[in-house]
């Protein structure tokens, strides 16, 4: 596996030279910018040559009629898709008659740039014009964690050797062409022209397009304004026009050789489905007002400011591995950036950063990327939860669609509403509201924050637990079955007494318990009494949960370790990943995994089972998992390490690393794989920190591999920040102020006073065993190659 | 349950008079007439009103893209629909200024009439137009049984009370409009005109259109012909023209009181992929020469013949309820009608009564019509088998793409190629496979067709031998099971296990063997080797088939018995069929039977059950079987004859023959149910007659239940005619010629001699138990209020 593109290796930033015409899409969902209101792909400025456009607003997207060739009880029959706004990142550049193109002209330098503290995109070209003018242009882009519908550009042009008359033509641009939207003909039709003008405005230097979605009836307004600055003795000519879907300001000014135009543009969005135009323009354009007095240079130091307050706690030090100090920081910055200021808005599976998945949200927003901003910031993982929290309503109607108690969440959506089109991978995944409820008591334990657990988490435990008491039934025995669902791995379905969905269950049950009774007086107002506590605590107590003695391991599904095996041995490597080469049919009936599924029970349940039963389990799940999902290889680091696996953990860890910038399936073009790239913070403190966090507190195991010398890591707890360094023999806690915390390493009790750190050794590791084989062709990435400098 | 239409009661023929036009498209299945090649529902002459036009040609469909909210490997893009061909039934009648009309004037008499000897049907109508002119008006119509391309209309119109000019328009209409052909807009506007027009042509009193369809390339040409004859004085003027979608024979005459115009239309048909306009052109107009010269008496004296010859051996003669024997014949006509011609065609789900289905042929043809035709017509059952044949290399096509070898034959098709858009539910019903293999082994041992079997049979058992071995496994026992599949019940899907699937799999592994053996160098032709044929019958002997020890019953499929039992208290008439309220996910899960499953194979494979295995499995599964499908009520009623259940069997038998009669699924209209109409003909057979045909030979076990006071059936053996005339103390055999036969009667062989009456008294019937008990609202229609002459 060769790096697609030649990304370079800095500790605080992520920078390529040049252009190459094949790999755009990939760059720019790399270099993507978002607060998690906005998303700005990394588009060249001048628009052209792109991969994939990309501009979008959270929970902005148009509707679509789901197709069916054979139709069913319950099938959604509305579909969801994020579509491009008005994109604002266009400035096309004019010397003298030749329009800037990095395909023309001689480009004599050209590096893009991410930098994770400053939250800019930096480009810095050196171009000759084919009529051999040459020209420097600087361009810093950036989409504001403090202002959350502003996103800005710096534009600064400079001629070099010769007089150049330039100009600068920014505009916002609505209802961009894009390649293919959606294989659906009527689908595509509907996406390919989603917007419908209500108006276009010009005062001064500014602009405001007003802009409706056809079908799902968002409101979407996009001001510009500029502020123009330059060197030159000459005075710009500032024009600015606007209709349906373009607006455009254009400066034009004569440089002599080192003189500089600095153009300044603040992008403003306002969107929503209950406001008039007239108020979207006024909030559009207020927003940009109130920051463009302050110029770039506030922007810019709020911006660093918000990241430097993040990196305070959520930055992970790796020593040993440059290109994983890179990367494990890259993927901290996009899960922030996913959900900095995304107030009651979810986190989609590629955030911001692409139109993949159709822009929707997941499980893996809680089960994977919670985890990480739970620990490193909590606010945003609150708001996430308020989202869901937002959306009850839809999933209490779709548990009645469904015949079913309490709520049911929707499988895939953005606004709330079931919009998955295959039910044996959707709807059966019941998992998913455990998942729910399983941050929300994760977020309630690592925040204390009980004004959230009244307001929003209560309500979420209560309507899943009534959820799993309708889905299960008792057996004669009293054994609790929940049958006919489909766990996390997507190569079974409609399965019965799947131990991670099971266990998720008992976990909910027992949350919801817990949590009525911590707070009675919320839970009577949602019709919850002593009876319906109690059962939920019997239940959750008769929970069944299948072993299979002749094996001794917990088989994923009843009956799971019965079936036949797939045949790995005459699977080819062009056979994967499996589901486009093979029917479900198939691999639902036989012993394949595309992701981890009891593996992940072992991590989300470590208490549920023996360390023998651990070691024993994954090394038979080891020989089954394809990973044909990006959601695998973390949560296989994590028990790799916990079972004394370590170099196979770094394996994984590697390859998780390296899932989007090395662009390992082939569809980060699409957008970043933002649970898989929350999954490497996991694989390093789950997994090589050996972190649990339970009812009981926190435990921590941390244990290196060879190839990492030292780690540190922070994570919040009740408002403070608990620092973990760790070093091959020994790691050092720090908890940074408040009362003591006692927290567990390798099962010993560990008390840190405020402030103090405390150092304990870490315990020999006991022989783990051979080291377990996985299916040919389908060993994880090795970590030393997958690092090299040489790609 | 009332009559929807209020049918006549006779013993060989149904008539309706009036005209009620809520129920109009009901009428026109009922009074479809057809030869397995051509199908003209039962429209009024003049066109309108109407329910649903609908005139077919058998294989003719169009193609449409299979639309997929989520796709997957493996699923079919294109679908089929069959289509509309240029409709001859339409002849419009103008008197004197007013155009013939039911709905307008005064309509003083009105019948149709189908004739199941005369195979016409039959229309007399007197009605005085709004001018206050009287006409009578005789139509007889047939599909020739004889002439596969043809069929004809006879149009007599007489004045009554005063001189009338009649005018009659003699029509052939392409692309009519219809009622919304399918729900996907894009499919249904290629399904709205799927005609283009190749030509149009003239000649003296005939016509001819040629069409071909767009995407599919049918060629089609209907031409039509007339003979025009009158008791008046006056001469006729006739004048014929055609257009695009039109053709036309228009026939004026003046009548006194008394005098008749009498016109004879024939209607000749061709059509297929691969030939030329001329030669379409040549072949409709040859048909319709070739019969014209014979005129009405011939074809109706030849379509007479045909019927005497299947009736001689087909009729079933019911004593004690006139509306149960008009029953049984309207459903013997129907299925012969809807293969008599079939040549290497299929028999659709619909048979060529209405495009319900979108006219695909499904697992049910080989299921439930071809035991009917085996018995009762070879010829057809042979043709129906030599066109799943003909299909054999999308079947191997199908099984290469699923990986797994031999063939999977479609699902749901009309020219052999899956259509099915749901996978679960098609794709994983392999059963079909062995109930084609099973049909050719019954085709087989009831007819000795050697031929067949070394040109057909062989290769389809062969190939689906393959398909078994490659689809199974075998457990560290070397017990073979067949895991993740979908039985016959449609509640329950992808199970493990399933009996019935892994009894039909035994079955036809075995009946592989069997024919290999006797066909060693044809055998060898496919490849089949000692070893192959040793490898069947070594898995044949290791089919697993599960028992739940602890209920004494057979589960469904494995673990079928332990899952939760559907709520059928609390379950509304209302939320029935369950699939229309009711999430497949909760269906498949819990215990809750759509249709007979287990049941099913109690009559399939009765050597695998003991009696009183039977008793138990028949009473477990009527209390979990709800019959939202019309092919469960006739099975069934055979299982509750043979365990004892002689009342029940015939409430069941009542449902099964009134399903259309009565409309009982509310979907008449969309066509005849061929399979449930075939299940009349099972139900009085093997229900009453305890008949059961195995290697062993033909096994009687007769029992009439109080409401049949008699009943007699034929079967055919090897070419000769077995009759079976049942009273409720005895039994008499005869049979026709030939060599002496060995019969079972109640498990004692009787030998017949040729031409020689045996009579064998009817044993006790011991004590069946408690009647057994259907799902709350689920109870069989009552015998005696179904047949009720008033509704």
């Amino acid at each position: 596996m060769t790096r697609a593109l030649p990304f370079d290796t800095s500790p605080w930033s992520i920078g390529l030279t040049g252009v190459d015409d094949d790999h755009l899409a990939h760059r720019e969902s790399v270099f993507s910018l978002s607060n998690g209101n906005i998303g700005w792909r990394g588009l060249l400025d001048e628009g052209e040559p792109h991969g994939i456009p990309g501009s979008y607003l959270a929970g902005v997207f148009e509707e679509h009629p789901m197709p069916y060739a054979e139709g069913g009880y319950g099938y959604p029959d509305t579909g969801q898709s994020v579509i491009n706004v008005p994109n604002g990142q266009i400035l096309r550049l004019t010397v003298d008659d030749d329009p800037l193109d990095v395909r023309t002209g001689t480009l004599r330098a050209h590096e893009q740039r991410l930098d994770f503290r400053s939250g800019t995109l930096e480009r810095n070209l050196t171009w000759t014009s084919p009529a051999d003018r040459t020209v420097h242009v600087r361009t810093r882009r950036l989409v504001s964690l403090r202002h959350r519908a502003v996103a800005a550009v710096r534009y600064e042009v400079e001629a070099v050797d010769r007089p150049v008359t330039v100009t600068v033509q920014s505009e916002l641009v609505a209802n961009e062409p894009l390649p293919e939207p959606h294989p659906d003909l009527r689908v595509q039709k509907i996406l390919q022209h989603p917007l419908q003008t209500i108006g276009a405005f010009v005062l001064d230097h500014a602009a405001t397009l007003v802009h409706e979605t056809r079908n799902s009836r968002f409101g979407v307004a996009v001001a510009m304004q500029h502020r123009v600055a330059t060197t030159a003795d000459a005075v710009p000519e500032v024009h600015t026009e606007a209709s349906d879907d373009l607006a455009r300001t254009t400066v034009t000014v004569r440089l002599e050789p080192g003189e500089r135009l600095d153009l300044l543009k603040i992008v403003g969005h306002a969107w929503g489905r209950e406001l008039s135009a007239p108020a979207l323009r006024d909030r559009a354009e207020g927003a940009v007002a109130d920051v463009l007095r302050g110029g770039w240079d506030r922007l810019a130091d709020e911006q660093r400011g918000c990241l430097d307050d993040y990196w305070a706690c959520a930055d992970v030090r790796i020593d040993g591995e440059p290109r994983l100090q890179q990367a494990v920081r890259f993927a901290l910055f996009s899960v922030f950036q996913a959900s900095a200021r995304a107030e009651v808005r979810s986190v989609p599976g590629k955030g911001l950063t692409g139109a993949g998945y159709a822009g929707h949200t997941f499980w893996d927003a809680e089960a994977f990327v919670l985890p990480v901003l739970t620990a490193t910031a909590p606010d945003a993982a609150r708001e996430a939860l308020r989202w869901r929290h937002a959306t009850l309503d839809h999933a209490r109607g779709r548990a009645r669609e469904l015949h079913l108690r309490g709520a049911a969440f929707a499988w895939r959506t953005i606004d709330g509403r079931e919009s998955s089109g295959y039910w044996p991978a959707s709807t059966a995944a019941f998992h998913l509201n455990a998942d729910i409820a399983g941050a929300v008591m994760r977020y309630v334990r690592a925040t204390g924050d009980t004004d959230f657990e009244r307001e929003a988490g209560l309500e979420i435990l209560v309507e899943t637990a009534r959820l799993w008491m309708s889905l299960g039934h008792h057996d004669a025995d009293g054994r609790f079955h929940i049958d006919g669902v489909t766990g996390p791995d997507e190569y079974s379905a409609i399965v019965d007494d799947n131990v991670f969905t099971n266990l998720a269950a008992r976990d909910n049950l027992r949350g919801a318990v817990d949590a009525a009774r911590r707070h009675p007086d919320i839970a009577r107002g949602f019709g919850v009494d002593d009876g319906e506590i109690g059962g939920w605590a019997l239940t959750a107590d008769a929970v069944h949960i299948p072993f299979d003695h002749a094996r001794g391991v917990h088989p994923q599904s009843a009956g799971f370790t019965d079936r036949e095996r797939w045949d790995f041995a005459g699977t080819g490597p062009e056979e994967y990943p499996l589901q486009d080469h093979h029917p479900y049919f198939d691999l639902y009936r036989k012993q394949v995994l595309k992701q981890a599924d009891l593996v992940l029970a072992l991590y989300f349940f470590s208490d549920a089972f023996t360390a023998d039963e651990k070691a024993r389990a994954f090394r038979y799940y080891e020989a089954l998992t394809v990973r044909d999902s990006s959601l695998s290889a973390a949560v296989q680091a994590v028990i790799a390490a916990e079972v004394g696996h370590l170099d196979l953990a770094a394996d994984y860890l590697a390859e998780a690393a390296t899932v989007d910038l090395d662009d390992l399936h082939d569809n980060t073009e699409e957008g970043l794989h933002i649970a898989s790239l929350a999954g490497i913070w996991t694989a390093l403190t789950a997994g090589f920190g050996g972190m649990r966090d339970s009812p009981g507190g926190l435990r921590f195991a941390p244990r290196l591999p060879s190839q990492i010398t030292g780690m540190a890591f922070g994570i919040r707890v009740h408002g403070r920040t608990l620092r973990v360094d760790v070093t091959p023999d020994a790691t050092t806690y720090r908890i940074s102020a408040g009362e003591s915390l006692t927290i567990q390493h390798f099962g010993q009790e560990v008390v840190l006073a405020p402030d103090t750190a405390v150092t304990v050794p870490t315990p020999p590791l006991s022989d783990p065993g051979e080291r377990p084989v996985q299916p040919r062709s389908r060993e994880p990435r090795d970590f030393t190659q997958a690092f090299a400098t040489e790609g």
